[in-house]
């Protein structure tokens, strides 16, 4: 079982009127995260990111395309200034789309809460033609060994 | 099939650098209809809102806590002045929580561009313990007659 | 003295944890006004806004630059569903940039409270050189009749 | 001359439809920085945060209330993966109320782009009773080795 661990700074205008992590905000938290993890920069191959070989970003060849999402609420997330963790796979790779799966928790050891689990379909898209495009060897590489079960929701109905 | 249609103003930030709503943000126009629709405010009665008889907001008995969201994109949304309509309606009245269902659209007749289509599952919880609290009697009331199927997300696996 | 009134509907993640708007997103509420007024779309005509004469937006052949802002805020703003009234002038209309000024303020009479007043220099630019670009005359003669004596800060040091 | 170097995260949501850093979001970043260097948080003493005194934050004892803020911008930012630095000190250290004088910055040596430089005066609150309070001496102590000139900004009119 191997995922990714992103850490991710909350910032204070994430809290709502309810002083708690807006339910809205974690699906920022989790693009984020997303974009840390899957888009090249410039600084990942130093950071050790082996997996962010996706040329997206402003005027980049690709573009994503979020086709659905499905998140759970577990537990209200209060503000705190140390990161929280979000911790990736997929649930699925498709032939030009994935399933990325997502937990939102802290890093206590050996029980961290999590917040919340989620997942999201992205479409990987031709920037200049806007059709979907195929998932080349590259990425496919660097993304194989994320690839398990995909999140088992509970409040489904 | 009766529905509430909330017209929502979109902001020039609910755009991201693809030059379209972003697909986080759809959640907050989904989430300032809900509150329109459904919390109490003192120009309800006046515009008409028979469902907006929920005691939320800052200082209010009741608080909302959502537990699950599930969105699937249709047609990207571009930048316009002109309001989007969101549509909703109840796919489950429960003891202590609701499926608010959504759609995303535009006003055209008669064909009207779907955007997206979701739905949120909203517990009530009484402000003070913390705890979940019953559906009253003047809610159900107001709200029974927007009840009718959920919607049938066609990207789940 | 003439001036241009905007409602500008709030939004639930405008309030932070200390549950008023945010000082931040007052900006917010200001860009939404200036955008309204000053912006050029398929209904002004009809709304009877002379002054959203500015072919800006996305795609558009304009784009504007905030060069400066400033803000005093004098009293906190809760939440409500009525919009607030954005109140908008030109301090100075020059070559290719303007003052605006707002008044962020209810609409009760005979006195409003205003919660801030603020003031912005836009720059017009041409959106495929980069470069100021001159106000043409129809902006001029739609923006003249609403330039007035800028703000008169009262907090610098 | 001592300053305050606080690194920034960017996120994708602080592009506008333009790829750039939208102006308001720079305020925010402002907030971030400014809550990252001197609020009291259970990391700051072991992250050698010594301006980190502050008792702010959801529930604690003091709040802080932004009275007026100032800002010119300088160079367009662009999105980056790489955090982009603001720098702090003090303007001025009053009796109940500090401005804080801010650059947002790269790290570049010798010469790093100044994307913009802005000015927030903070009172401090009392949070239950709503009114100014004194600055204590551990506060004073802790910021008086940051205060010098404060910024000397040239588009005022």
């Amino acid at each position: 079982m191997t995922r990714i661990l992103v850490p991710v700074q909350l910032r204070w205008s994430d809290l709502d009127a309810y002083s708690h992590v807006n339910n809205v905000e974690m699906f920022r938290l989790f693009e984020e995260a997303r974009i840390e993890a899957f888009w090249r920069h410039p600084d990942a191959e130093r950071d050790g990111s082996p997996t962010a070989v996706l040329d997206a970003g402003p005027g980049a060849a690709t573009t994503t395309l979020v086709a659905r999402q499905e998140i759970e609420y577990l537990v209200a997330l209060p503000y705190r200034r140390r990161p929280v963790i979000v911790e990736l796979w997929l649930g699925r790779l498709g032939g030009a789309s994935v399933d990325v799966c997502y937990l939102l928790r802290d890093d206590d050891e050996p029980e961290p809460t999590v917040y919340a689990r989620a997942q999201a379909t992205l479409v990987l898209v031709d920037a200049t033609t806007g059709a979907p495009r195929r998932i080349n060897e590259v990425e496919r590489a660097a993304w194989q060994p994320y690839v398990e079960d995909p999140i088992a929701f509970r409040r489904r109905r």
